[in-house]
């Protein structure tokens, strides 16, 4: 590749650089944890993004309103009551809490569902063989990108609870985990897009059972060889197969790392897993 | 007056037109007239923010999970469990429910509290004779109108419920009226704001029981009349004596009428009863 052609960082850096972090229920859940996660959120420079998922709460909250949990196959079903609830915690009680102690300590961050700014647009799950209920898949068409930068350009700082709507009225429950990808795929178009999922783990561990199996970086060949000897564990093979999925959508890379260590980053230290084109 | 110190309409236009609407709890609580009432909402042109009380759903639920109402001298104490409730319901169901729908009809809504964006910092009420518990007071500094600006300036019509925060980490219950005039003044520095409390009675009556006996505009000194001649209902006395300190403080004009009607300020008819400093 020649000099002219090469995408320098002088001119990656002319988009700006992005973090999309996702927390889970297990942060959520432990105020200690979340309290010093959001320390350590606050701390990171540059644009950034959270995305959130429930917790305990909810189901809680459900089993406290006499709300049964609806499975068909094995299958989480979101009735119009459990929407409800989710709506009130994931939306109102989790999701106020976060940006309240953001601003404490000085992100200047603004709680959203994907109705809030048209922002994430979703489509009720067709029913097929499993009525899913109130549950919004997300296609390509679904993040506005360029609304969202418009209110990162105003200085704020998004958090996402795992609420869309499909425009017509209707929120829909959608899994936090694909909201995180899918903005981080379509934000890509406009920063150089980091996306980091924070979860109870390390990161990617050789030995499930030893945390300080970590492997520190995951290039696609590698990938394909841990997969070949089944050295990851089967539960992890969905989340990295859409991690690569997201790095060939133009995200620059894909961190999976533990909640508590998000301060390393601030350190320019290695943190997690990570997984990009060029590991 | 000379005509150069005369504050022009061309004057007064370069400021931008604002206004800033209330609803309360019998707005919410009844699904058509929410649904009416935000699509007229919607086809008002220019800036724009919504206030939204609360409703029968926190009370509801505050029964439902055995919270019982404690009240000290006839006054509502929000303790911690029912701050969670109003979180939940005010911030959470009512407000992105609210949000959805005026996505709907086309109106760019994002749903907050003041801790969103760090917009509305109160104080907790000092306890002196009675500890009204997590309720947040507004004063002169709480309202960021240069960051409320910005966010409206990126194309997005705010959505306010009745909580704020402390800028400490605690979410804080705050009267819907106060937060919606405190608003109003605050913004009355950079737009040219009308304040719009929308309640059941078509505006301020001289017999409560005749809807026809509106009083159209009032004017300081008319005002004082009819305090004089106690015309005005007890109840409306001390919502008018605020809609008047707002005009004093600079904002334009209060209206005050029934959310039915929004849609006559549409047609450029006249809606409700209309304070201001020149009637």
């Amino acid at each position: 590749m020649d000099k002219l052609h090469k995408n320098s960082p002088d001119q990656q850096n002319e988009k700006g650089d992005l973090y999309i972090i996702k927390i889970g229920g297990n942060v959520i859940d432990n105020s200690e944890n979340l309290h010093n996660f959001l320390k350590d959120f606050t701390a990171l420079k540059g644009n950034k993004i959270l995305v959130h998922g429930g917790g305990k709460v909810a189901t809680q909250l459900s089993e406290t309103l006499g709300i049964e949990p609806k499975m068909v196959e094995g299958r989480r079903i979101t009735d119009i009551e459990t929407l409800r609830v989710v709506t009130m915690v994931y939306g109102g009680l989790i999701n106020k809490n976060v940006v309240a102690q953001l601003q404490k300590f000085g992100t200047n961050a603004i709680g959203l569902t994907g109705a809030d700014g048209n922002f994430i647009r979703t489509k009720k799950r067709p029913v097929k063989t499993i009525d899913y209920g109130f549950v919004g898949d997300i296609d390509e068409t679904s993040i506005d990108n360029t609304n969202i930068k418009r209110l990162m350009d105003g200085g704020f700082t998004p958090v996402f609870c795992a609420i869309t709507h499909d425009g017509d009225g209707q929120l829909l429950n959608t899994n936090a985990d694909t909201i995180a990808s899918a903005l981080a795929v379509s934000l890509a178009k406009l920063y150089n897009t980091t996306l980091i999922y924070c979860f109870e783990k390390s990161g990617v561990l050789k030995d499930i059972n030893d945390e300080d199996s970590l492997i520190t970086d995951i290039g696609p060949q590698y990938y394909e060889e841990l997969k070949k000897q089944q050295i990851i564990n089967s539960g992890m093979l969905p989340k990295l197969d859409n991690a690569f999925t997201a790095i060939t959508c133009g995200v620059k890379a894909v961190i999976i790392g533990h909640a508590n260590n998000l301060g390393l980053l601030n350190e320019n230290k290695k943190f997690g897993t990570r997984l990009s084109k060029n590991a």
